[in-house]
């Protein structure tokens, strides 16, 4: 395997490809949406974690995509057993991020493709397949895309808690000691709003919101935001200030002055 | 003032009139989210009640559109004085439903539309202009129309609490007597989903949902949503089983037998 450098001219096949691996994605997905008898299976014993034949359909098409294009990189993906690549690189795959939201009819789950090396995420791409909206970041890029136009992503300039919208997943997540990490903040800012799984991070990428505060996260559930987000200027790391490519607690901030003043007050 | 008695060869014309407000509201809408600098007020002393440019021209919009074409309806709308009217019939409009999450760049707050005479709601319509989705029922109708095409509505068949998704603004708004009230059905549930202001009536409508739960509601903020669910067949009240129409706590539910058991719950 070597180093994952990635050469310059390599770079336009690779954001053709994740372009490519989105837009497969969607027409894996959408024929699914919202429509009756969906197929829910129970993946985990307890709790509710729906997996639907969109999910299972739309890894599959972005595999083969990457079969075709790019046979050399490997893939980590929600659904299938990782597959290790020659190249150094791994696409970072979450078929359908937000199942709960995606059964239950809303249009704020999304298709998530990060590309990754032994440094950690070079590219990030976060679709919504319903909307027809497309944020991505790396490797030169900070852009977006929807239905009624698109432009370049950059975070906005809140220093201040008592200035940020945060949004979240909490309550429905997260241990005891987490909800307690998140109460802790939830009073210091201007506007919290609940439950976008992540189009939350596309927002904060597009200076709509400011900061993301989620725990329980994986490696695919994360290193499409952090790609997006980091090319929007914006910062992400776990609850202790460090790297969070491998998931768990998560804090996204629009600026570094706002990420330490969160990271402060989630340490209690 | 007549009876508000509305014949059938007056619905064409009111449900194209509903059209030409919605499609007014989304042009007067559009050019404002998401955009850098969107002027908000304080509305209220106390709390953040964010009222934008775009939610006084949404309304505007729409009062001209009634002015040129049904200027005999009385007029009840969230941002001017009410316009009271001679045909019995009054339009009861919310230029943006969901100002925090407009604020917050979401796509699921909404512009409401709804008909009323003195014997309650007639029609609703609930519009999402980012997506270019439209939710219309009463007088006749019942159907949907969005990006990748359009249906009938017709709420799920859900009769039990345990089968149940639920969808709620809580923990955002509420008092602590409400709180308690909700903490007694949450458990009982299977799914919840937090924080989709107006589109969560359009999700039981379209049968993705099967319970709304919301309490400090205004008549603008319920009337259109009541249209709507109950065309679809779901079942609309206050937390004691009466009639909405002027706000307050709200219940929707897919279902009578479901509407039942979240009634007993909300009641202790």
């Amino acid at each position: 395997m070597n180093s994952g450098a990635i050469a310059e001219r390599d770079i336009p096949d690779i954001i053709a490809t994740a372009h490519a691996l989105a837009d497969a994605a969607r027409a894996a997905i959408l024929p699914h949406f919202r429509q009756a008898g969906l197929g829910v299976d129970n993946k985990l014993a307890v709790g509710f974690d729906p997996v639907t034949a969109a999910d299972r359909e739309s890894e599959a098409a972005m595999r083969a995509v990457l079969a075709a294009r790019r046979p050399a990189d490997g893939i980590l993906g929600e659904e299938e057993e990782a597959r290790p690549g020659t190249s150094g690189l791994t696409w970072v795959l979450d078929p359908i991020d937000g199942t709960r939201g995606f059964l239950s009819g809303t249009p704020t789950w999304g298709v998530l493709i990060a590309l990754s090396d032994a440094a950690g995420v070079r590219f990030g791409l976060i679709d919504q397949p319903y909307i027809g909206e497309r944020f991505l970041g790396g490797l030169g890029e900070a852009r977006w895309s929807g239905p009624h136009g698109g432009g370049s992503l950059r975070a906005r300039g809140t220093t201040t808690l008592a200035e940020a919208t945060l949004m979240t997943t909490f309550p429905e997540i997260g241990t005891e000691a987490e909800r307690a990490a998140f109460a802790r903040v939830a009073p210091e800012v201007r506007l919290i709003r609940y439950g976008c799984d992540c189009y939350a991070y596309a927002l904060l990428a597009l200076g709509q919101i400011d900061l993301v505060i989620e725990a329980g996260l994986q490696a695919y559930d994360i290193q499409a935001p952090i790609g997006v987000i980091e090319a929007a200027g914006g910062v992400v790391t776990n609850w202790q200030g460090g790297p969070v490519n491998e998931g768990g607690q998560v804090l996204a901030a629009a600026t570094p002055e706002l990420h330490a003043a969160a990271l402060a007050r989630l340490a209690g």
